[in-house]
């Protein structure tokens, strides 16, 4: 970490400073430029408080150099994580494809939907019962009912399913669901991360709307400092001025992260855009970037529904969405050669 | 409601969707253009789902009109909430001065700030028992220890105290705490919303960090829901591009949320800008820009407190502050006469 | 468009805006719902000035339903544009390779690089003569200078050159030039747009850091309304909150464009990510996406250079970055088949 | 500047790196860590490109601790800038209110608007003669009749007049202007900024749309780099997530940039907010936070105008606007003393 004084400081401030953070377990190294007089801070800064020491009044500027997650560092564990759900790997070289409904709405749909996607290609079932909606007058899910769908989905198809919280409260719903998704509202529920941390799970952490990717380190960070280390990171898209499209799909984010941690990252391209006919593309872009796997909202049976409309990918675009994601990988596993 | 359809419909699709709206209780006004037909919903589409119509496959685009919050609806409520919080008045006209560390650490620190801060003219405690911290390994706060704390300070300066909740499972913790703090990362903690709801205590809602007013407006809207309609909204600064300030304080939406709502807005200068020097500039600002009141994060002690400098605006500058909010809201007034 | 009129406004006040919207030769539909009146304006929209609307008084919202852009629209000109660059063909299924150097140093560099690059696959050479530098202090290209060793390059290789040109006075330099670009920050250069649209060259031109896709069709139709019809855009990254790389990536404005308009569209993950490991994996992402080609930064001779190291990617990343992408192309043909 | 070295990098990397970074003048103190070699570079950094040490390969970050602006650094030039435009006085304590119409339509228009924002309390004229539109088909302004208007207009009532300028072939009108306007979309048309610091003319450099404070400030040291230090900058809103108001105006930037610069600085919250019923809020806000003038766009003759609605604010608003400013402004420096 560096600081940097200001001009005005005074000696017995500086002293002052640097007395306190040598009472922190810190080496500090002083250097006295032209304009300005630097301390570089030796140790392990993860528990200095950046934000408080920049507003101390004589310090000009405060950069973070070493990461300040630990756990999720790829510097520290070079290995890829490897996830293993029911059988199914994720991460270090294995793919999945998650796949489902937005909503769980009745037993019937969610088995005909399992069926088709499994059928597709899907190896993971996922569907909401708990349902963060931006309106409280709007559909909120069927929650535990919810949940016992899937379970019987799960048995139907022998798919593991994965399914989303709101609030730690709800946690004993949980205990048959194979993968716990944090949703991007809840990335920095820290009570939430804390409880994550103390099971077993693998644990489905989707990135904030207006998080950096440094940010979503730090909530995995949250988990595992609990001794979870099942933690799988899922890019969704993040918020910027462009509305076209309802979130801007930060791709770089899935090579970047690579870089930075060994924990599995896959991707939301549904969410991520909003719009059915962007989905495949992005699907393909993602996998073509690195992700370790896709999670894609399908709908099953629309002609039965509304408007003879598709409002989502159908499996027979997840179909091919799954052939084509197929070819990319292997044709650049093949070009690597 | 504005729904515009694709021209790629066909008559049957078009005649299927607005057999759906209809279902839905809308009354549907097609009129047809040269290279669009245009779907107009007349009717309560504040529990429409403007996501689910925009993925129909022959939607091109959605717009809402009317406004999808009525309990926080200055339309509907054109008079402005005054919430009495111990005896304080804040709304309509009555300003507030919220003031205190950011943590609490001590029953010496605290009720020390508390006197000071009472003395420099403000009417209200705020101090943070539960602390949100970005990494696992920062101090989080004293807990219920820290509300006890509190409660000794207001026992002590009768002034009464603001504190965040972070998760609802603490929610027993709060019950002598005048106002509840529902901060900016669980702004969309639907599930918390929903029960500090069925509570009456006032609740300071603060905006999330990438998130628009009308996403503020909505989680007041869970809050009112469930029948609490003591909602005080609090401006705290938007992630964009610039990093020279933690956030961007948007002071214009303090006269843009007074059009939308009834309900008081205040302003948090501290977190805004992260930078103390900003502070008392930024409390100016908004003040002139219409807010109920302020609330600041003011530090004791400096003297004896590390590397003699104040690491956030000490009471002689918080004394200063308020007495220039006052002279700047006396001129206003004046002025408008 | 659609103009949602103030509850306030009386009869007369509507009638006022009515018979003005209609002086601009447009249709007024009336709908008066239960809260608002709503006016559907019918007609050719692009060239009102709907910011002027929004001020009027009576006027609470306006929504645009149909594009603004024209000659850009894939509506009216279904058929992919396909743009011949001295005999290298892009758009219409039709892919190129852009490579170079960032600037043009020397004579020996220009053309030393502009060998490898054709070596490992390129058919077009970039290199910048006139750079835009945010500090005055900056190396600010060699000028015409920089564009007589590119047409050296060009001579000694075959390869058709790419060059940014940052002020209309410089044009005359630019007359063998094979292709024109257009920078981020110049996107909304109205006056050099419009001179651009009076010749016949092709113009490269890259969307602005903050601007949408809506900005940079306008942009395109400024050019085409001039005229020439050779527009090619290009996705360079747009200016976020995040701050690992230096722009993001907006990957899904490939296929939103594509939907959008007939004109190519390429990607430039060189400047997207600011990061050279992160080129590699963008290009294959946004060619998954639908690029038309790319537009990458190669820097030569690598052992001579400063430190060892590569500050860009060398002609063997690029050779290894042409055969990849060509076989991720060929494996999404293959699959849609 | 500190630049941080990869783990990976050997030896000689290290050593090559340092070689030529002391071959560019620095000196380069190195630091080694558990983790990390840090390169801490001392001297002039001004002209040092951080993008290109960063695209190292075995650089890890860089980090600029000294500004990268001379002229415009408050640090070197402690003293408030204060500009003389006609007699009316910029900066260190004194205020200027610049309003006028958004474009300037005619003689009779021009002139009656300046006479009347005069009576209010104006003391400098503004109007659109080149006008930035982004679309092709909208009214791009009067040109060289429009200065001439203004000229006319400055005769009648004796204010200075400031317009923009689009592009330096137009530079030859503007002889007569008092004050030369670069628009946001303009701010890094650098080619214009050289050009404007050959002349002597006081210059109001609006900031981008999506520029830093530092970029901003980099545009000011363009133009003080060639010798006109007459630069006023101007805040005036930012784009961001928000969609309720056009951009956000930044009323931090106000104080921050006084801090970090000697140059004067206004505020435009008509573009900033892009909602008239803002524009007074936000004026006031900007004037307490510090700004040294307004600039206001106003128009006249509402009654005779469409839709018998004010489109903009009018002189009767705008003389409350000037007046509560007076107020607040005094009560400020009462309070102060």
């Amino acid at each position: 970490m560096v600081v940097v004084i200001k001009n005005s400081a005074d000696e017995e401030q500086k002293e002052n400073l640097k007395k306190w953070l040598m009472s922190l377990g810190l080496n500090v190294h002083v250097s006295v430029g032209e304009f300005n007089t630097v301390f570089g801070l030796v140790g392990d800064t993860s528990n200095v408080d950046m934000d408080f020491i920049r507003s101390i009044d004589i310090v000009e500027t405060v950069t973070r150099i070493s990461d300040p997650y630990k756990n999720a560092n790829r510097k520290f564990h070079p290995q890829d994580t490897v996830i293993d759900i029911g059988g199914n790997k994720l991460g270090g070289g294995n793919f999945q494809f998650i796949a489902g409904p937005c909503s769980v709405e009745s037993e019937e749909q969610i088995i005909e939907i399992a069926k088709s996607v499994k059928a597709a290609g899907a190896t993971m079932l996922r569907g909401g019962a708990f349902k963060p909606r931006t309106s409280p007058y709007a559909f909120q899910g069927l929650h535990e009912k919810g949940i016992e769908l899937l379970l019987l989905a799960k048995k139907e198809t022998g798919m593991p399913i994965v399914t989303e919280i709101m609030d730690l409260s709800h946690l004993h719903f949980f205990e048959e669901v194979d993968v716990i998704q944090v949703g991007a509202r809840n990335m920095q529920n820290f009570e939430l991360l804390k409880e994550l941390g103390r099971i077993r799970k693998p644990i489905l952490l989707k990135r904030g709307l207006a998080n950096t990717m440094q940010e979503l380190l730090m909530s995995a960070e949250y988990i595992m400092a609990g001794g979870n280390g099942n933690v799988i990171l899922c890019e969704r898209g993040i918020r910027t001025f462009e509305t076209y499209t309802r979130n801007t799909m930060d791709v770089s984010a899935i090579p970047l992260l690579k870089e930075k941690t060994h924990l599995p990252i896959i991707a939301d391209p549904s969410h991520g855009t909003g719009i059915a006919s962007l989905v495949k593309p992005l699907a393909l872009a993602c996998t073509a970037a690195g992700a370790d796997g896709l999670i894609i909202e399908v709908h099953n049976n629309p002609s039965k529904a509304l408007c003879d409309g598709p409002q989502s990918i159908t499996p027979e675009t997840f179909t091919g969405l799954v052939k084509t994601v197929g070819s990319v990988r292997n044709a650049i596993k093949e070009s690597a050669v």
